[in-house]
């Protein structure tokens, strides 16, 4: 490790460095993950050091990093499409299910000469994307045009792509949602606008007022800024609430009234875990409200991250982008086109969870198996654990309608908030490293995320196995009680 | 499509989006290749109104959009990540080799959890950086460290994360070579700062001199820039050349006295072709006169898009990062982190380039023959272009030492350069727009890559299979002297 003598004669300083870098946060993989991985590597050679043998990463969306198994049916597809020579062979019959092998060729013929390793389209292979307007079609019941999408790394590289199209000054401003996922500020502090925020209501299950809308666009105006966007998250990260049709239908008239390009970060579309709530795309509400391409400027965003497949890894996802003229259109393409396109697997399994098997496929059955168990113990999950947050003295957690955390309120004791004054750390982060250091359990302060001042949550995702929760909880409740303890007034 | 009028009431125009989108540009998918994919089109419809049945795409390296088959073994592991249940089958040990089925349980073994489709850790996993930072040491003979690899998705993301970092303002500048590959050029405008330009001397082999380094360094300081870093591409991108090891020493030499960081672009570094020439990364020329951490700023790209392999759309690559401070570095990780990881299969075939089946392996005999059978023939058709260019009346092409591209200079006729005025395109596009439409062969301008003023190149890649490169010297042989002939003064 080098000390900062011997490396004051390095060309490159934080002083010298872009200040919009400095500045972008993102507290997801921030320092307590850095200190959970530190706590790892330590817990391989002093595992008695420890009141826990694990550490357990509750910190991120990251499914099969927990246990979860991937589709069978998308896996077999992209093996088949990375090594196309098994299809000329009879054994393949038997180790693949029918429909993975007619998908696999349905692909590969749409891919010009079968070459699964030739850099695509920069939006991605057409194909594909007709099969993803038809899956969206098959979803909304409106039209969707092949041309409109565009392939990306997972969502993060598309609402990186809009930000930088939007921002050219701190004078552009982004309305986003408090708490939000932190993609969102740190791309907006890495291309220089200014986040304008409105906040969702605890109260009311994380609920979206328009009027709260309207008064926070008309203060950034009154500030100078020209907001240029507006940013929902449905389901809600962290927050986990699903809009109401009513109130999609009333963002979505906000939009077009104030000339604001709406961003729909849908990427929890298949991820709704309660009987009174549905996901409808923003695109699908504004097409019922008859507003077409010229009424309102909608981007949509989706990942293979997400869903039931949780296929992070293999940084699949699109947006669908209507409602731009043209010209600007263009440069959206020029944008994508240097550097040329998102990779292939991504982009099948893109295509993929679009378009999963039909009844009457091969896979039907065991696909339509997996997903449900998946989904049905993710619900599970996020009662169990719910329901433990709310026992817990001091915390209050509404229900997680859809998406993959839950963000619970600590009402922390006074003798806490000086504790974590004294240790120059914010109260909520002082509480999830004491979290952490009692138990394994990594779960993200919410003040990562932004909240209203003076309240403190954190995140914790849904997504550990279901054996497992029981013992999370009595960590989470044990460690609870001995905090409340130590500091209560 | 929409007319300028329906759209009038858009949120977003061009005077309103980011000025660094519109001042971007990328040649590679140009304007020409907007051509040549509506020219594709309507041949399908339309066979009869042109003289040619295809569109050669020799405008961009990507090798398996031409025809190069994938390296088997590497396909074959890639398949077995994807799909790992295929582990389980007797069956699969008689359709994989030994030591692709080895490797693929090596690699799941360095993977958390087993989980291919978990996000990694934000540089990559760490047994994949391991493989990678051993490969480079068996290449180099000096020592490489995991923690200052990062994996990407392709290169290009990793040049944009550094452009990001060392870019605040048009006052900070990048020496970038003219010709370069435009990537550099749209990546310093789209993070807005400045490209100071040194060119490189076609009259002694696209040769680099330090002294132009320096005169073009001392220009931009004069006018108030602070130059952060100098780009090199060696091999050479769009021109071939491969650095001799004396020039990259006095490279090294400079950028530790003039305090910039070396940015290196070596994702050509197994495509060199002539005898005489070899490839050394600039890490080892560094090490070799004792430059340590604290006396060089170095970053060298890696892709697995280029090389023999040419697995472009896998989107697979790396930067190797030395001699930056670690907090500067904790910058450069936080910034990886926002986008969570890059691809897991482009991860592992990163590492499985920089660690190829060893003799004694099941596989290697057949990869073996199937990298020197590529790259032998790549050779050969460099030279039989370069040969059938030079023999064209007022052309002259540099040999390509290394890379995928010959950049020949054409000595347009007066006549041709005032045609081109009269249709407002430059003078080499107009020739490239007119190849295209007599031959399908598209290649790309050499305005898209800067040259000396005055002077009209293109860029064409060896990458057609060799059956086909008579028909493409002939068909350019025949256009170029029907041009000639138009044209003559």
């Amino acid at each position: 490790m080098s000390t900062s003598d011997s490396t004051s004669s390095l060309p490159v300083t934080l002083d010298s460095i872009n200040p919009k870098v400095l500045k972008c946060e993102y507290a997801v993989r921030g320092e307590i993950v850095n200190i959970a991985q530190k706590l790892q590597e330590d817990l391989k050679s002093n595992k008695d050091a420890y009141p826990f043998d694990e550490i357990i990463y509750c910190n991120i969306g990251n499914p099969q990093s927990l246990g979860q198994l991937p589709i069978k049916f998308f896996r077999e597809v992209l093996a088949l499409c990375d090594h196309t020579s098994l299809l000329d062979e009879s054994e393949t019959h038997g180790l693949f299910s029918t429909d993975s092998i007619d998908r696999a060729w349905k692909i590969l013929d749409q891919i010009p000469g079968r070459a699964t390793g030739a850099y695509s389209h920069s939006q991605g292979i057409k194909g594909l994307r007709d099969t993803i307007a038809a899956g969206i079609e098959a979803r909304d019941g409106f039209p969707a045009d092949p041309n409109d999408i565009f392939l990306t790394d997972g969502a993060s590289p598309a609402v990186h792509m809009m930000m930088q199209l939007l921002l050219s000054s701190e004078k552009d401003g982004i309305l986003c949602p408090i708490p939000q996922y932190p993609l969102y500020s740190a791309s907006i502090a890495l291309h220089g606008g200014s986040l304008v925020p409105y906040y969702l209501d605890e109260a009311t299950g994380w609920g979206l007022e328009i009027s709260d809308l309207k008064k926070q666009l008309e203060e950034a105006r009154s500030k100078g800024i020209t907001v240029r966007a507006l940013v929902v998250i449905n389901p809600g990260n962290p927050t986990g609430q699903v809009l109401a049709e009513e109130n999609q239908r009333d963002i979505v008239k906000f939009c077009k009234e104030e000339g604001l390009v709406l961003l729909a970060d849908e990427v929890y579309q298949e991820n709704v875990y309660v009987p009174d709530k549905k996901f409808h795309s923003f695109k699908k509400v504004a097409r019922a409200l008859e507003y077409g391409e010229k009424d309102i400027a909608l981007v949509s965003f989706q990942s293979v991250s997400k869903g039931y497949y949780g296929e992070c890894g293999k940084r699949g996802g699109y947006m669908e982008v209507t409602g731009f003229s043209p010209d600007v259109r263009e440069q959206i393409y020029k944008v994508a086109s240097v550097n040329l396109c998102s990779n292939i697997s991504g982009q099948i399994l893109a295509s993929l969870v679009m378009s999963p098997p039909k009844p009457g496929d091969d896979s039907y059955d065991s696909y339509m198996a997996e997903r449900d168990g998946i989904l049905s113990s993710m619900a599970k999950r996020a009662k169990t654990l719910e329901d433990a947050l709310n026992s817990l003295e001091g915390v209050t957690c509404n229900r997680a309608e859809g998406a993959m955390y839950l963000f619970p309120r600590i009402n922390l004791p006074q003798k806490a908030i000086e504790a974590a004054e004294a240790a120059k750390t914010a109260p909520d982060a002082f509480y999830c490293k004491r979290l952490l250091n009692a138990t394994g359990v990594v779960v993200v302060p919410g003040s990562g995320f932004g909240q209203v001042p003076g309240t403190w949550h954190f995140r914790c995702t849904i997504l550990p196995q279901e054996d497992r929760i029981p013992a999370i909880v009595n960590r989470l409740t044990e460690f609870h009680k001995s905090f409340m303890d130590e500091f209560r007034d």
